[in-house]
């Protein structure tokens, strides 16, 4: 059972979960740098159906499924019981409760997202949208996440089946509230969404810009805290990623496969993380009954992408202060210079 | 010439520094795994001190230096002018003002801090010191990172010469600022330090306190974000760093000596990085007369220790949310076990 824990100077939670330890000499081999592509062993592969539980929810294709939900086979987080939350003096302390899902990406091994055909990727797409709804009906979570780890420096893991993961949270984690907190103070600045005036604003200069289609623009951020780092963002302003309509859907599928491949080509298959930034789950907050008056036009779901170039060190730790060593204006103009398919 | 931006949604700034770039292709490289260990290449070995600017301080030796202050050769922040921020319509830029110092911890190359004798490990500490407080007094700086990055993945550098790095910084960074408001608050809430609280209550539980001489508590933090992160808590309270009695640096130096021999035991040589916290300098804030008011009443200065033994990946870099696969008595006991000299 993991535990979740409440840092008393910062008031951050952390996970501590013993099941996922190993003895310290271990962990040099904790992630190996070769990962194993030996198919028969991976539980992902089509053709190994048995070697998992049944999906709790898939895509089908002409071939058999396109992609699938499964549950996590060492999940981080458990469905089990309802969040509460102890003190013990000063301490916080609670049930590591939750869910953990893994979305296997097609039934092909060491095929990355960006060499899916795009059906494929609206596929994976569309599966997400979907989860994230059922996800959500569950009242003991706050937030979900969904992200991916690509490679093994990126913590893919030991299978390099692609899949991307989902996380249930019984808290609204600390960068999430940070987030909320930055886009409700511009709102009650200004009356406007954050993200709306950022696309307004990239859209006039075009220098950040690296791609549009009718649906999502792909774009360096202004204060970018790493090289290459990316976000795909939908034109229409919406706060929830559950309920996007399917054209918009099918627009971000689009702008991904597109800019995975950009990169893929000037980097040479970069690890990478993603992550997809959508509003925390609204629960009411007993005191505040107005706490999430805003969120409907302060908040703007996106896709956050970072490339893993650089390390992060003592100095990045200790301030939350990143160093960049590549413009954003330079990363936009070398990925336009790089064909995308 | 560096840049300072502010990201519009969480009000973090980020330095863009353009000189550190390098083409994609290279980035494989920037971090080599196997470092040069070549002693006469290295410009911070005993006997190649013409390779190098004169030292800004150092402390003797009977052998001729002990330890030395350096000027960076790659500063990430110059002392070239004042700090002024500009606004791009919702953006905002400021020059990269500021200070980088290396600290060359002795003339011997490949020996770790952990490796020199105490008294020259005090003899570093008292040049951290001597050189915080130093550059105190420049009053555009708002803020002192101390900071050491151990092996190459932990982002050490080309040279494998033990050292460590001073950052003055013209703003306050956002975990500093974090920190800062957890221990005001704390602090608001209770008329106590929560690092003075910390300490009392470990001492009366002592499963996560490592060892402790007369002057300093070495603990594995309640909510430890990282396996075998580590803290070095002086036990008087004691908001700066600077100003830090001479019997207290010292009771400092033999926690970090004990400390690193033991981690270097058990764990072979980890890759690991450490932070001093020490408050920020205080300048008088227009608007805000009251701004210090309590920090030197709640805030502690403190040095955080992290291994460099798992990766951060999508989850924590989306949520500020990590995963601890070792429990911080787990990690206690382990090291209780290992002998440290």
């Amino acid at each position: 059972m993991s535990e979740l824990r409440k840092d008393p100077v910062m008031g951050r939670w952390v996970i501590i979960s013993e099941r996922r330890s190993q003895r310290p000499d271990q962990f040099a081999d904790a992630f190996p740098t070769v990962c194993p592509l030996k198919q028969p062993d991976c539980p992902f592969c089509a053709g190994n159906e048995e070697r998992v539980p049944p999906p709790i929810a898939e895509i089908l294709s002409p071939e058999g499924w396109s992609c699938r939900a499964l549950p996590a086979a060492s999940p981080i987080l458990r469905q089990e019981s309802r969040f509460e939350e102890h003190r013990l003096g000063m301490f916080h302390i609670a049930a590591g409760v939750g869910a953990h899902e893994i979305i296997v990406e097609g039934g092909r091994h060491g095929r990355s997202l960006a060499d899916l055909p795009l059906q494929q990727v609206a596929d994976v797409v569309l599966l997400w949208e979907r989860r994230l709804t059922e996800l959500g009906k569950d009242d003991r979570f706050k937030h979900l996440m969904l992200f991916k780890n690509h490679g093994p420096t990126a913590g893919e893991g030991t299978y390099r089946h692609p899949h991307s993961q989902i996380i249930a949270l019984p808290v609204t984690p600390a960068r999430v509230k940070d987030k909320l907190d930055g886009a409700k103070e511009y709102f009650s600045q200004t009356g406007r969404c954050v993200f709306c005036a950022i696309l307004e604003r990239e859209s006039r200069e075009k220098e950040r810009i690296l791609w549009e289609n009718d649906h999502c623009v792909v774009l360096t951020p202004y204060a970018s805290r790493f090289p290459f780092e990316l976000w795909i963002v939908p034109k229409t302003h919406r706060a929830d990623f559950p309920g996007t309509p399917e054209p918009v859907l099918r627009g971000l599928a689009e702008a991904l496969k597109r800019t995975l491949a950009r990169l893929s080509r000037l980097l040479h298959d970069p690890p990478y993380n993603f992550i997809l930034h959508s509003a925390p789950l609204r629960r009411p907050r007993e005191g505040f009954p107005d706490y999430w008056d805003t969120l409907d036009r302060d908040y703007h779901w996106h896709l956050e992408l970072i490339p893993r170039l650089t390390r992060v060190a003592g100095f990045e730790w200790g301030t939350g202060f990143y160093i960049n060593p590549v413009s954003p204006e330079g990363a936009t103009r070398a990925l336009q210079e790089t064909a995308d398919g």
